[in-house]
């Protein structure tokens, strides 16, 4: 049997540093996965054993490996990579890069950790742009929102690549066979979009993927797409629109829901119910959005991550270890030659083929 | 006192037609507004016989005009332009054209309606790209997202124009006093966002406008910022979003209600308290979204529109003709001098000055 995946966590990251992490790397652990927790030793140590009940101490594979600085969660992300070399996050990186780890996961400051993975583990063959996949749950399957802010002003053949980084993830991560994919627009028609997305359309329709054609906004939720691209810009929007709408929403019910004796009446009756309601728009399933064309595995998580949250991240990246994920973003980035020379020379002949 | 505003109605637009669409003039004409149905002549009577029982047979200003042709809500904006020059949306614009109406209600086709009122009607002076003005209800005061899906591939100055005009609509025919205006980016920081959007923060912020800088997707549901502004690919996707994540909600939230016996009870008990709710989170409030920039007043609702909605919005049409919405366009407009100008050559300047 081959070793289990190593996967480095940020014991610092997220607003609630080691009392959330350093509980969630040790349940990983004692599902299977090796973990090395990165961070101020001494505070590990104490929640280390907090958490490790005398009952539970049994044989678990956790390092600690100290980083004397922390990168503060509105720290202007190019600011703190120069001048703290030794946080917990870049430390996390250079563990991946030296291949003493297989993957990483941080709920710190989002955009430090994008760059930092960019450019310290660097990037996998033939990918231009890393980019983030936010996972959403739907009524159905999960879907993948891909590039949920990792880079803006994207071109055309950098939507494509997002396309086939992210159908990798849905199949051999997520597994959902022959995984849907669609292209965010303004309007289900080929001839919809803007310049960037109508010249993407041409490139995955000419893919090899299971492509859909152009989706839209309210499509994210219904589980019939399993695989959304879009520029990081658009995808950012999604997101923070779904969260603030899915805000506002339990906000207003359970105002209601504390105005009057009946109301209350009614709560009590429907509490289990409106639990069950609440766990199927629960985030923390997924955990985070992997950052998808960089070496090894990096799972971005919210700053408020929750110890399920970060589980579930860590559980993720060592899936996609197991998966050798990066290795089939490589075959299948090799399978599509020279996107970009492809999007502008060969594209109208591939379209008059196709249609 | 002046003449009441004279709106007219699309009667064939949206999914139901005369039957929707009369019945919400009627109670328009009743609320003094004057009012001309456009559509199938014998279809407008039959439905206007039904509506008006004998003792509601006030002295309405009802008038009908006959257009043979309807545009069908699937068919291509250009094509049915072309080929349909009578039909009930391009017999709408004509009769704005000709100053027999001052705007113009339509739940049909958007695309062509919106295009219909740009070529027929034309510009006010000054606006470059006329923009959708989508309206959403918050916990707090209404919002302005603009726009919502009018044009693509936005400039700079072309977003500060949107904020221009989104900003008098919020003023002088929402009533909100100096209104917030934001930036949709992705992130608060000055320096967050694309291409675009830096160079647009930059005019955004020179302006006389109430400019709070950048605001994320999260915002547009809080009611701390009045108008968002944004690209028409961005705002569509926004808004299509957040139509999803609501209907999604909706559906668990009646599938949970409906799930066992004591469920059952509890949402008898929540009746009111639910009805409380959907209510807060209805659309139907606003009517329909205003083309800012247009002659005349324009609204185009959504095909799916209440006789409420059509209402609404014949209302809100007929508010801004009231309060001159266009001039006050037209004057914020001149007071910024030429945009686009001002963009290029004046933005180290006026950044350096505020700063």
């Amino acid at each position: 049997m081959p070793n289990p995946p190593r996967i480095v966590v940020d014991a610092m990251g997220g607003d609630f540093g080691p009392r959330i992490n350093v509980p969630a790397a040790v349940t990983a652990a004692e599902r299977g996965v090796d973990i090395i927790l990165v961070g101020d030793e001494d505070a590990i140590r104490a929640e280390l054993d907090k958490t490790r009940a005398p009952d539970r101490d049994r044989n678990l594979s956790i390092d600690i490996v100290h980083a004397p600085e922390v990168v503060g969660m509105e720290e202007k992300p190019s600011d703190a990579l120069r001048k703290k070399k030794d946080s917990s996050i870049m430390v996390c990186c250079r563990l991946v890069k030296q291949g003493r780890a297989d993957g990483l996961v941080s709920a710190g400051n989002s955009g430090a950790t994008v760059a930092a993975a960019m450019f310290t583990i660097g990037r996998i063959r033939g990918v231009e742009r890393p980019a983030l996949a936010g996972i959403m749950p739907t009524e159905k399957d999960p879907i993948v929102l891909i590039d949920v802010g990792a880079n803006v002003d994207s071109k055309p053949f950098h939507l494509a690549q997002y396309g086939l980084m992210a159908d990798v993830l849905a199949t051999h991560v997520l597994r959902i066979p022959r995984p849907r994919v669609g292209l965010l627009s303004i309007g289900e028609e080929e001839g919809k979009g803007n310049t960037v997305t109508k010249e993407a359309f041409d490139l995955l329709k000419g893919s090899h993927l299971n492509f859909i054609g152009n989706v839209e906004g309210r499509d994210i939720f219904t589980g019939e797409v399993n695989v959304i691209v879009c520029d990081g810009f658009v995808g950012n929007v999604a997101l923070k629109v779904s969260e603030g709408v899915a805000k506002s929403f339990g906000k207003i019910l359970k105002g209601e829901l504390k105005r009057d004796f009946i109301s209350k009446l009614g709560t009590l009756f429907l509490l289990p119910t409106l639990t069950r309601f609440a766990r199927t728009l629960d985030y923390a399933e997924y955990g985070g959005a992997p950052l998808l064309g960089v070496k090894g595995s990096t799972i971005v998580c919210h700053g408020a991550s929750n110890v399920k949250a970060i589980t579930s991240a860590i559980m993720m990246g060592a899936r996609y270890v197991r998966n050798k994920a990066n290795d089939h973003i490589i075959e299948l980035l090799e399978a599509h030659g020279d996107l970009s020379r492809y999007g502008r020379s060969g594209r109208k002949n591939k379209k008059s083929e196709s249609s």
